[in-house]
C-alpha cells in the first residue's frame, strides 16, 4: 500500500556513523533511507549572555540543507537568509536535546549542534534530532573521559519520528513520496523511556480525529525504540 | 490554585467586537482576559502565482505585536525583521485558517488575515486563530452577500486553546503567569465539531506523559466549544 | 466646500482616552476623526551610550501603522523595513517631543513613545505627536509621583496639526481625502504658548505663496489652542 | 559676529562647474564654501511601474556623501544600508525638483539626479538641489536640442538654502561651525519667481517665533535670488 | 621540512567519489587529503536574463562551508549572508568551469555547480573547481546520452591547484597547516592541455620574485597533470 | 591598432593631485586618463580587536563607485549592499597596501584608504592602488612630522598597473574599451623594486600561454616603474 513498499510500521533502515568529521567535538552521519543528515557538536566553554553567573550550560542547534539535497535545486539561504521554515525547525531540534539535558550537571559551557542535510527524502527534522542526540552524547563522553564534568547530565535518550495518515491510513517513518500526499503529518520527540517532549500534529486536508492521533502515537513509541536501539549500537 | 485563581477548566472571559476597523473586509477585536488581538481580513481578486489559473483560492495571515503589548517593551521587528517566532506564528494561524476553507469554492481570490496583538497576556497565537477565524467569517460573509461566491467555502468554526500542566495539574487558557512556569505547553486547533486541525505540545522542563496528553486535549474540547460559542454570538 | 462638509477651521473630533495599556506607563488612544493612534509612554532607567554621564535624559519615538489602518493593505513593515517616510515620521516625533522637555531635569533616563496608526484617515504625523506628549506627560506624572524626580522636566504642552491649500483655499486638519487633493500640505508642531517646534511645508503641484503661508500659521495656532485644550482635559 | 565673519545676509561663495563628468546627460560640480557637491542627471527612456501609459515622466534624486566627506569619518553606507537622513534627504531632493517641471511636456521618460556630497561644510541638502536643478537643465536642454520635445518642460529655476538662528540672530546659509550652534535651522527651497516649493523649519533647542520666523524667510528670498543668478551664470 | 612530511612537488593523495547524490544530475565528492569537498550539478532549461535568445548557455557556481568544517565552528552563512570571500570563491569557480566550455553548443540551458566544503584542510577553493569540473562532465554526459545536445560543449578539463611558498622553499599543494604560515600563497586554474585560465598570487609577508614565481608556475603544471588524471580516472 | 591609438606599452596620462580633502589625513586625486579616483587616508588611534596589545598597526580599505561613473548608470550601493565585486576589489586593495608596510613601526593605530571611483575608464582597482598608496604615504608623513611615530612604515612604493590580450596582441594599461574586448586580463600589484605583491590574471574567452604571461610582466614592470615616478612627482 505504501510507496516505499514498507509495513504500515515499519521505520526505513537506519544507519548512525559516527566519528566522521575530523574537527567536531563530536559527529555522525545518519542516514533513515535516503535522508542523509551530518551533525556535529561543538563544544565552547562560554554561554550565552543570560546564562552567565548562573552555574547552567545550554544546548543549542543549527539547521541547514545543501541546495540540491531535493530533487529540485533549493536557493540556497545565505543568499536569502534563514526562511521561517528553517528557524521553527532549528528551535525544535535545540528545544528537544535541552529536554533531555541536566544543564547544571553540564555547568556553564555550550554545546552547539549543526545538523546539515545532506541528502533529503523527508523526515529530515526527526533524522536532526536523532543524529543531534548522538553528537551531543560523543560531546558530553569527551568531557566525562576529560575529566571536566562528573557526572553525566544526560539525562535520557532523544529521538523523533514522523507518522502521519496516507490514504486513510496510520502509517509509521512518512518518506517524501508519501509525506506530499499524507492527510495528516505529525512528529513525536520522546525519551527513550517515552517520555513525551513534543508533539506536532497537523492536518494537511481533511482534519483528524482523536482516534487516529492515538494510532499515531502508538506507532511513533515503537517508532521511537528502534531508533534508540541505533543510538545505542552506534556509541 | 491557579495564579489567575481561575478553576481549572475556566477559560478567560472572552470576548468578540466585529467592525472595529474601518477599511478591512472584515474585523474583530478579541479579547481573552488582558489578550487582546486586533484581526482584520484584506479580500483580494488575486492568487498568488503558484496558484493562478488553478481556480482555487487562498488564506494567508501575518502575526505582530505593538512593543509595548507586554510587560518589557519589546524591539520592533520593523526595525529587526521578523522573529523566528513570529514567522512561526503566522504560519500557524495560515494553515489553521486555511483547514476550515473549500478553496475551490472560494474561487481565485485571496483573504490575507493580520492579527495584531494590542495587548499580550498569554495565549496569543490561540485568540489570533479563534479572532482571524471571525474576521475571514465576515469577508466571507460579504462576498456571498455580494453574490461573488454562491457556495459557502468555510467549512466549520475553527477556534484555538492553549492547556498546560502547571505545578503538577494540567489546566486550561494559561495566562502569562501561568504560561511562564507551565511544566508543559500544549496548544489546540480544532474545528466546531472537534475535528483536529493542529497539535502543538512541548516540553519546558520535565517530559509529559500519554496519560497528561489525554487530559490535556479533554480540557481543550471542552475550552473549544466555549469559544465556539464566542464566535457565533459575535457574528 | 470640504469634503468633509467641516468650515475651513474646523477641527475633526479629537478624543484622547488615557490608560488603555496596561502594562505601559504611560498610554493614550488619540482619535482625530477616523485617525486613531495607539500612543504608549515606556519608561526605562538607562540612556544611549552617548548620554552617559551627561546627566542629560532622553526621548525617542517609534512609529508604525498596522497593514489595514489604510484603505488599501500595505506590506507590513516587520517584512520590508522601515521605509524613508516612517523613519521620517518618527525622528520628527522623537525631535517635536524633546523640544518640549528639559533633559537635565528629567535626569539620566530614557522615555520611549511608541506610536501606533491603528486606523488612518489622514494627519497620522500630528496626532502621534499630540497623543505623544499625552503619554510621554503620564509617563513623568508617574516619576513624579513616585519622588525619582522633583521638579517637572515638561516645559510645555506639544501639539501639532496639519493645514493645507484645498482647492484653492486654505483649511485646518485636513483628513485623507483632502489631503490627497491637496494643493500644498504643511505641519505645524508648537507649543501650547504657540513656540514654533517645527514647520513643514510642501508644495505638492502648484508652488505657494508667502500669504497662504501665513494663513496657514493662522490656522494652525487656533487648531493647537483646541488640540492643548484636549491634552488638558485628558488628563 | 559668525564663525565664517560673514555678514549675517551673506551667503558663502557660491560657484556651479558644469560639464565635469564624461558619461552624463547633465553634471555640475557645486561648490558653496567647502561644501562641494557633484550632481549627474540621467536620463532613461522609462518610467516606474505606476506612470507606465500616463504620458508623465518623473524625476527623481538620490542622495550620498564620501565616507571622508566630513572631518571624522563616517561608515560608508553602502555597507549598513541608507539612513534615515539620506532617505529623507533624497525625498525631498526629488520632491523639490519635480515642483518645477511640467511632467506631461517631460512625456515619459526618467530623469534621475544623483547628488554626491565630496566634501561637507554645511547646507549639503540644499547645495544638492540648487546644484541637481542644474544638472537636470543641462538634461533637459541635450533632450530639446535632440527635438525628442519641443516644449521646455522646466517651468522655473529651483534653488534652496538654509537659514537659521545663531546666537540669538538670523543668519543666512549656516556653514557646519554655525549649524551646529544654530538654536532653530531652516531649509527654504524656492522658485527663481520665489514661488514656494518646501519649507523646513525645526527648533533645535528653543522655539522659535513667528517674528523670527518671517526674518527668516526675508533672508531667504535674498540668498534664492543670488543662487538662481549663479545658476543662469553657469549655464 | 613540510609539515606534512610531503615531498615539495607531492600532491595529496587524491580521490574522486562520483554518483554520490540521489537528486543531482552529475555529483562527486572530492577529497583532496583532509579537504572534502561535495560537488553537484543542476541543471536547468533557462538562462539568466541576460542570456535570453542568444542560443548561449550559462554555468554558475555557488560555494559554502559547513560550520564545522574547520577547526573552529564558523557562523553559518545563512544566518550572516555570505562573505567577501566566498563571494570570490564563487565567482573565481564560475569563471574558471565558464573558460571550458563551448556555451553555443551547451545550447540555452544552465548548469549550476554547488561546492559545498564538508571539510576543510586547506585548498578548498582549489578542490572546488577540480572537483566541480567532474561534476559538470557528468552532467553533460547526461545531456549528450539523451540527445539532447551533439557535440561535446567541453573544450578541455579544467582543474585547480595551490603552490606556495613555505619556509623560503617552493611547495605544491599547500595544506592548512602550511598555508597558515606561507609567505606566498598562488593559485593556479589551467586546462588538461596546460592552457592558463586564472591565476591568482598573493604575498602574505615579503613580496616574492619573478623567479619563485616561475618555479611556482612548474609545480602547478606538474599537479595539474596528476589531478587531470584522477579526473579521468573518476569518469 | 589600439582603439585608445596608443603603443603597445604606453600608459595613459597619469595625474596625481594631493591636498584635495579638507578634513582627510592624506588624500589624492589620481586620474589615469578618463578613470579618476579619489582617495583620501583616515588616522585613527585604534586597531580592530584581534590588534588590541600587539603593538601593530593596520591599513584597511574601502572602494565605491559613484552611480554614474560610468556608461551606463549603475545601482547605488547603498540601496543594495556591496557586490561580490567590490568587496573583492577592496580586500585586495587593503592586502596591497598592508604589503608595503612595517606595521610594527606604524604602532597601534589604523589607516583607513577611501577609494571612491569619480569616473571610470577601465583599470579602477589599479588606480586606486597607486593612488591610494598616494594618501597613505601623506597620512604617514603627518604621523611623522608630528613625532607620533620616528622611523618610516612603508618599506616601498606600491603600485598597481593592468595587462592585457588584445586581438592577439599584450598591451598595457588596458581602458574600458580594450578591456571589454579582451581575451585575457592580468593585475599586477608591485614594489618600486618590482618585488611582486599580487598576480591576478584571468581568461575572458581563450586560455593564455605562459609565454603570453611573460610578456604580460614585462610591460607591468615598464608600466609600474613609470608609476611610481608619477607618485614620486606628486609628493
Amino acid at each position: 500500500m505504501r510507496p516505499s513498499g514498507r509495513q504500515i510500521s515499519e521505520l526505513r533502515p537506519v544507519s548512525i556513523e559516527t566519528g566522521v568529521m575530523k574537527h567536531a567535538e563530536g559527529s555522525c552521519l545518519i542516514r533513515c533511507g535516503d535522508t542523509h543528515v551530518l551533525c556535529t557538536a561543538t563544544l565552547e566553554e562560554r554561554v550565552p549572555p543570560f546564562l552567565k553567573n548562573t552555574g547552567l550550560g545550554w544546548v543549542t542547534a543549527e539547521y541547514g540543507m545543501l541546495p540540491r539535497a531535493t530533487n529540485t535545486r533549493m536557493r540556497r539561504e545565505a543568499k536569502n537568509g534563514q526562511s521561517g521554515r528553517t528557524q521553527e525547525i532549528q528551535r525544535l531540534i535545540g528545544r528537544s536535546l535541552r529536554a533531555g539535558i541536566d544543564r547544571s550537571a553540564l555547568g556553564e559551557r555550550q554545546i552547539s549542534i549543526d545538523c546539515d542535510v545532506i541528502q533529503a527524502d523527508g523526515g529530515t527534522r526527526c533524522a536532526s534530532i536523532t543524529g543531534g542526540w548522538v553528537a551531543l552524547r560523543l560531546a558530553v563522553n569527551k568531557l566525562m573521559k576529560a575529566g571536566d564534568i562528573t557526572s553525566d547530565p544526560l539525562t535520557d535518550h532523544v529521538a523523533a519520528v514522523s507518522c502521519g495518515v496516507y490514504a486513510g491510513q496510520t502509517i509509521l517513518d512518512l518518506d517524501y513520496a508519501e509525506d506530499s500526499q499524507a492527510g495528516t503529518d505529525a512528529n513525536f520527540v520522546m525519551t527513550g523511556s517515552h517520555g513525551l517532549i513534543e508533539i506536532q500534529g497537523s492536518a494537511e486536508g481533511a482534519t483528524f480525529s482523536r482516534t487516529q492521533f492515538d494510532e499515531l502515537m502508538n506507532l511513533a513509541e515503537a517508532g521511537i525504540t528502534q531508533l534508540v536501539e541505533a543510538q545505542k549500537a552506534a556509541i
